[in-house]
């Protein structure tokens, strides 16, 4: 939040708490209800402390200070629907410039309405078999090639035994690999390929489409017997990601931040921590893919720790998610990032493996490299 | 798009234009491939002329220069699904800083993939009757209150003959006003007023909600006879709106910019005349609530008439839709919004309203003053 002084500061904290709940005037709604209904400020400070997710541009720093403002809005405004405890989070206020949620805390009655992950940590392991060491995922890609060069690549990862196989978040329904054609050829590719190895590689395909395309899709998806799929979760609202996780089907779910338009050091929005680590965990993604640092996002290494920490720190009822590191990671990163989050950890390696001309080796190398680190780690 | 010179920002374009589609590096898919779906760049050139829409922070302006690029990307790689057409527009690249989307155009095969309003700015016309003036919207709040007193301001507003009276955003199905007690308590009291001064009011419930009540609540709204909702695409997912205008029920939707993260004067983001302006009305709203200029979010006057521009100006077959300007509108600006906008405009009056002591009186000004400034119109 920022503001030209301390005055301005309450001034502008007192007017949040007010947009994103009655959002009138004083005096309209009368005292008895503005007491029940409006946040209430529990602090405002100056941000002197120069954490990692302050706006990235010195001179305006300077310019404008930035206060943090402790907001706690009742459960009669927020109920326990997600849609609506976004909207009282950030609705209205993402209209205005510097004005961003660093922080949040979701009390006992929503953290139980919500899902959380269904399988969590512990459920992806006993999925795949793999214990004690960071998993491996692979993607699928890219976005034009047919189906059968798709469950050609499936294949090799699977051989490979990679623990996940995730479709590139971009294959959807369109031509050159249409859904049905697709998910089926490649979730056969897969189950060979774990009929030769022994192992239990997932395959988690795209489902992120149209709404009312997604009861089908979720279908066949279970039709086939696979166990989980990829959401972008801000391309379809978070609330259908909750719906999957709340749903009678009983897949685990990977979140891909695609369009999430939440990114370290801005003025705006909502954190990434807050969003990637609390909101998509409480809104049901067992594994949640963001940009590692060191990739071609240049996310600072403070901001990638901080999601990974939420996403596994205790949240009410709610398992742990799997942090899901990815954005070019390099092949021969997997130690360091093993080192950066430990064992607990999905390493997603994406185009610099497809990169490589020997794919089974260099896949095997992956998952070979990451039992390593699992057996390095204290 | 900023970056440091000339050079990095054509790296950057052809950077954006791969990250957006087959997001592999260079090689991995084939030539061939990369022809079909890679984004094609057909310009990169400093952004010299400074639009409403530059960066507000003038320091970084001169630090960082901006550039406008244009990437045209192939029908194959967007599909006509709504999602992954926001995922190829704004998708990866919202995890970056300094990328911004400042303009859109659609290809007919979207075009006619994609409903668009229902409506219109003629059909909204058609409903409430109102011809050739500035259309008077009334909202009734603050959350807390109870179905019968939320009854109730609807009864004095329909009385006074606005044309439209929406919920408010945050109303969902709170314990002081749950769905269904609500909404049939406010279309009675409002269908009770239209019968006594003969009007044809429109209420529009907010249906926003979890995607799997969303069929329900539209079943008891088009059971209930009303012509309408409210819907907050951000909040729900584009996608759901796009659904219920392309849906089986003749309803019209007004669409809410709550949590949609778009505002003018920032370096990241969808710039606010393309997402309400155009993938709003694209998606199906009849009428797009936008902030007004002189309200309180402080957007210049230029980014406001700029969405209302795109929502009435050609767009392949689409209706054109109501730009709604809201947001602290004083009670006394009438005649210079109308002024502004013309007469194809829904003028919302939310709080400032409220406030006045008698409010039917107040409500009937309002839109006799609409009724004036149709009439002052060339």
């Amino acid at each position: 939040m920022s503001g030209a002084c301390s005055g301005d500061a309450l001034k502008l904290a007192r007017a949040i708490a007010r947009e994103q709940t009655v959002e009138v005037p004083p005096g309209v709604g009368g005292e008895a209800l503005e007491a029940r209904m409006i946040g209430r400020l529990e602090s405002v400070e100056p941000a002197t402390a120069m954490g990692w997710d302050q706006p990235r541009s010195a001179p305006n720093r300077h310019a404008t200070p930035h206060f943090h403002a402790g907001i706690a809005y009742p459960l009669a405004a927020t109920g326990t629907e997600l849609t609506q405890i976004l909207n009282v989070v950030y609705g209205n206020v993402g209209l205005m410039n510097g004005v961003r949620v660093v922080d949040l805390t979701l009390p006992d009655e929503i953290l139980s309405a919500l899902p959380g992950p269904r399988f969590g940590i512990g459920g992806i392991r006993a999925l795949t078999g793999a214990t004690e060491r960071p998993l491996v995922g692979a993607a699928i890609k890219p976005l034009g090639l047919s189906s059968t060069e798709l469950a050609r690549l499936a294949a090799t990862f699977a051989r490979a035994r990679a623990d996940v196989i995730k479709d590139d978040h971009g294959l959807t329904d369109q031509p050159a690999a249409p859904f049905t054609e697709r998910v089926t050829a490649v979730a056969a590719a897969v189950a060979t390929a774990n009929a030769a190895t022994g192992g239990r590689t997932l395959y988690l395909p795209n489902i992120t489409g149209p709404v009312d395309t997604l009861a089908e899709r979720l279908e066949l998806v279970a039709a086939l017997g696979l166990s989980g799929v990829l959401l972008s979760p801000s391309l379809t609202g978070l609330d259908t990601m909750r719906a999957i996780a709340a749903g009678p089907r009983d897949l685990a779910v990977m979140a891909h931040p695609s369009h999430a338009q939440s990114a370290p050091g801005r003025s705006e929005g909502i954190a990434p921590d807050v969003l990637y680590g609390t909101l998509y965990r409480a809104a049901g993604a067992d594994m949640v893919v963001y940009p590692d640092a060191g990739g071609r996002y240049a996310w600072p290494e403070r901001a990638c720790r901080a999601i990974a920490q939420r996403l596994r720190s205790p949240l009410g009822p709610m398992r742990p998610a799997l942090p899901t590191p990815a954005g070019g990671m390099n092949i021969d990163a997997v130690d360091r990032t093993a080192a950066r989050y430990g064992p607990d950890t999905l390493l997603l390696i994406g185009g610099s493996l497809l990169m490589q001309k020997d794919l089974e080796g260099a896949a095997r190398r992956l998952v070979e490299a990451a039992a390593r680190a699992g057996n390095a780690s204290p």
